[in-house]
C-alpha cells in the first residue's frame, strides 16, 4: 500500500457516521459524519455527550508522543511502539510521524488491521505458528516489497511449524525472525538457556523460508525484577547478540536487531543498548514501550522510568473516563454508570478525580472507588463527600492497554472541554 | 420502525464484509460479506480461522433459548433478558422469537444498539438522569408509538432530573419508571426502605413526564444471599408493590410490573412471584436473567438454579475459546495466543477443556490456566500433560458478560466444527 492509500484509509476512518456502535457520542449527532462532528467542535460537558464516556486529553496526548521520540532518539534507540496498547491507526500514524521506526504488535489479527493502514514495519514481539496468519503475511510481503516483518521465535518446533507452513508458497523473500530469550524460569516466552537459543538458530538456519536477524526479549518479566536484575538479563540478551553474530548467524541479514523495551524499564534498556558492542552490521536496537501514549493514573504511574531519571521529562495520565452519578442510596454510597464495560479493571480500581455539577470542578474528596459491577462502579463516600445524583465523576484508570480496548471511538478534549478529534480502535 | 425495517437491518449485519474488524475470521475470507461466508459452511478447524477464536456452540444456545423460554412460559413471568450480557441485535431477535416480551438493559448506549434494530420494547434495569439520553430516548418514543420504555427511579431527586429534562420536550406521553428497591444495606443501587420507596412514588406523582408502572430490584445483590434472605426480600419487593396498588399509586398505568431476577436465582423469583396477590391492574411479572443464553462453565455453572431444581433442565456452556500454543519453555510451562483480550478473567480463569492436534481432540489432561497476560495465557503443564507448540486448545470461559465483549463477531459452529452463523456484537 502506497502513502497516499494510506493517507486515504485514515481519512475514510472521519467519513464513518455517528450511530449506535459508538458509547458516549451525543445522540443529536447521529447519522454526521466524524469529520462534520469535529468540525463542530462540540464541548465534553454541554455537547449533548452521554455518560459514561472515556476522553483524551489532546495536549498530553502530544506532549507523550513527543517526549518518547526525543527519548528514544537521545538515546540512540530506533522506537516501534506497542500497536496492542490502543489498537489505533490513527495513534499508529502519529507514532510514526513522531519518528518511529514501525509498530510492535502481539497478534496476526492485530498485523491486519495495521496493514490495513498501511504500516510498513511491524514487528511481531510473539511466536507465530498459525499456518493461516503465515501464509497471509507472506502474500501481504509478495504483494508489498515495503512491507517489513519480523517475529519471534522459540522452539525448534515453532520452527519447524512456521516452515512447513510457508514451503511452497512462492513467498519472494524469508520471513525474518529474532530468537526470544526467555527473562529466566519460571517467566514467560522466550528460549531459558543460551543453549536452547543456539539450538532454535540452528534450526532457522537450515529452514529455507526463514532467516535470524536478531534477538529479543521482554525485560519486565524478570522474576523479582530490580533495576540489578533486569541490567543483568538486558546484558545476557547482549551477548547472545553478540555471540551469534561473530558465530555468523546473521549472514544474509542487513542489520542485527536486538529489542527489548517495555514500559517500565525502558531507562536499563537504553543504559544496557548503549553498550552493544561494535558488531559485524549496523545494529537496530529496538525499543517497543507502548503505554507511554496514553500512560495511565496508577500502575504506570508508579512505575514509569522517568521516577528514576526525571532530568529526561515526564509522561501525563491522558484518559480521564466520565461517568454520572445515577444513584446515592445511603450516606456512605454512590452509584456511578460505568463498570467494567468501560474501565479497566484488571491491576487497579479507576481512581475519583474530580466532580462536576453546573459546570463547575472540583477535586473528588471523599470519594473512593471500591469496586465494579459490568456497569457500575461503587463509589464509597466519606462524610466530607459533596456528591448528589446527576454529578459527572471524573476518573483516572490504570493500565492504558484495558481501557482503550473498552471505547471503539474515544473523544480527544483539549484542556477547556472542546472536542477536536476521535480515535477509532479496532480490538 | 416497523418489522419489515428491523429485519433489513439485521440482515444488512450480513452484507458487512470480513476485514481487519474481526479477529479469529480467515483472512483469505477477506472481502466477503458475512452472508457469502456463512454459505461457505467452513469449518472452524480446517477453514482458515485465526486462533484466537472464540465459538458459539449452534446447538447450546437454541437449547439455552429454548430452555428459558419454556421455563418462563411454565412459571407464568414475562421474560426480558438482559441484552448487556451479548449485546448482540441478531441474539435479541433471537430472544424475541423465543417469546420474550422485550429486552433488558443497563445503559443508554445500549438501547441506542438495540433500537436501532427494532427492539420495541425495553427494560432498562438502572437509574438515567442523563438529560441528552433522557431526550433522545423521549424522541424515539414521540416517532414510534409502538416503542415502550421503562427505567428506574431510586432518588427524589433523580426523579428531578428527570423531569427537568422531559419538561417542555413535547414529549407525547409520559416516561414509564419503577421503583428500584435496593436489596439491602451495603447493596447496590435502589431505596433502603419502604419509607425512601414512598418519598420517590410521591416525587413521580407530581412530575407530569412520568408515570410510575410498578417495583422492582436485583436479588443478587442481597448481602449474604441465601434462599432465604433472597426470598425474604422478594417478599418485600411484591408487598411493596401491593401496597402502592392499594394506595393508588399505579393509576394511569395499563399493567403493574413487578421486576427481579438475574441469572442465581429466578427459581426463587419464579416462587414469590406466584404469591404476588391479586391487584387491580394485571401483574407483568418480568424475570430479566441474561447470562442463560451463552451460559458459562464456571461460574453460572456453579450458581445456576437449575442446579436445585434439575427437574426444570439444564442450561449447556456455549462458548469454547480456541487459542494455539505459541510456546513451551520449559516442562511445566506453556503459552497460548489468546490473553486479557479475548478471554473473560474477572471472576475466574479459563480453564483448559480439550487439546487438538492434526484433527484429534482429547482432554486437556494436567493442563491448568494459571495466569493471565494481555494476549498470552499461562498453562501450567502437569508430567502427563501433553502440549506441543502449534496445538490448539479448547478453553470453557467464567461469566458471559465479559466474555461477549471481547469479540465484536462470533462465529456459531455445529458439534462437527461447521462454521453456520455469525453473530455480531455492539460494546
Amino acid at each position: 500500500m502506497d502513502a497516499a492509500t494510506a493517507a486515504e484509509r485514515l481519512a475514510a476512518l472521519m467519513a464513518e457516521r455517528v450511530d449506535h456502535r459508538f458509547k458516549g457520542l451525543p445522540p443529536d449527532a447521529e447519522g454526521l459524519t466524524l469529520a462534520e462532528l469535529t468540525a463542530e467542535r462540540r464541548n465534553l460537558f454541554t455537547g449533548g455527550f452521554t455518560t459514561p464516556v472515556l476522553a483524551l486529553s489532546a495536549e498530553r496526548l502530544e506532549h507523550n508522543l513527543t517526549l518518547m521520540e526525543t527519548y528514544a532518539a537521545r538515546h540512540g534507540l530506533a522506537f516501534a511502539p506497542h500497536g496492542k496498547t490502543s489498537m489505533a491507526p490513527q495513534l499508529f500514524q502519529r507514532q510514526i510521524e513522531h519518528g518511529a521506526w514501525g509498530i510492535t504488535l502481539a497478534a496476526p489479527h492485530q498485523v491486519r488491521v495495521a496493514r490495513a493502514f498501511g504500516v510498513r514495519r511491524i514487528f511481531l514481539a510473539n511466536e507465530l505458528v498459525d499456518a493461516a496468519a503465515l501464509r497471509w503475511i507472506a502474500a501481504e510481503q509478495a504483494a508489498d516489497p515495503d512491507f517489513r516483518f519480523i517475529c519471534y521465535v522459540d522452539s525448534v518446533r515453532g520452527v519447524e511449524l512456521m516452515d512447513a507452513a510457508l514451503r511452497g508458497r512462492g513467498t519472494s523473500r524469508p520471513m525474518e525472525v529474532v530468537v526470544e530469550l526467555g527473562a529466566g524460569e519460571g517467566a514467560r516466552t522466550g528460549v531459558r538457556t543460551e543453549a536452547d537459543a543456539r539450538a532454535v538458530a540452528d534450526a532457522v538456519a537450515v529452514a529455507p523460508t526463514l532467516r535470524l536477524v536478531g534477538v529479543a526479549g521482554y525485560e519486565a518479566q524478570v522474576p523479582g525484577a530490580s533495576p540489578e536484575r533486569v541490567r543483568g538479563w538486558l546484558g545476557r540478551l547482549v551477548g547472545l547478540a553478540a555471540e551469534f553474530d561473530k558465530a555468523g548467524r546473521f549472514a544474509g541479514a542487513d542489520e542485527i536487531v536486538v529489542s527489548a523495551g517495555g514500559s517500565e524499564w525502558f531507562d536499563a534498556v537504553a543504559d544496557v543498548f548503549a553498550t552493544i558492542p561494535e558488531l559485524t552490521l549496523p545494529a537496530l536496537k529496538l525499543l517497543r514501550s507502548g503505554a507511554y501514549v496514553s500512560h495511565d493514573d496508577v500502575h504506570y504511574s508508579r512505575l514509569t522510568p522517568f521516577n528514576r531519571v526525571p532530568e529526561e521529562g515526564a509522561l501525563e495520565p491522558a484518559f480521564r473516563l466520565w461517568a454520572q452519578v445515577v444513584s446515592r442510596p445511603s450516606p456512605d454510597q454512590a452509584f456511578v454508570n460505568a463498570g467494567k464495560r468501560d474501565a479497566a479493571y484488571d491491576l487497579d480500581h479507576p481512581v475519583a478525580h474530580v466532580v462536576r455539577r453546573d459546570g463547575t470542578e472540583r477535586p473528588a474528596t471523599g470519594i473512593e472507588v471500591t469496586a465494579l459491577s459490568d456497569q457500575h462502579l461503587w463509589l464509597h463516600t466519606a462524610p466530607e463527600a459533596d456528591v448528589e445524583v446527576g454529578d459527572w465523576i471524573g476518573l483516572g484508570l490504570s493500565h492504558p492497554c484495558t481501557s482503550f480496548d473498552k471505547w471503539q471511538l474515544i473523544p480527544v478534549a483539549e484542556a477547556d472541554g472542546t472536542v477536536v478529534d476521535y480515535i477509532r480502535t479496532f480490538f
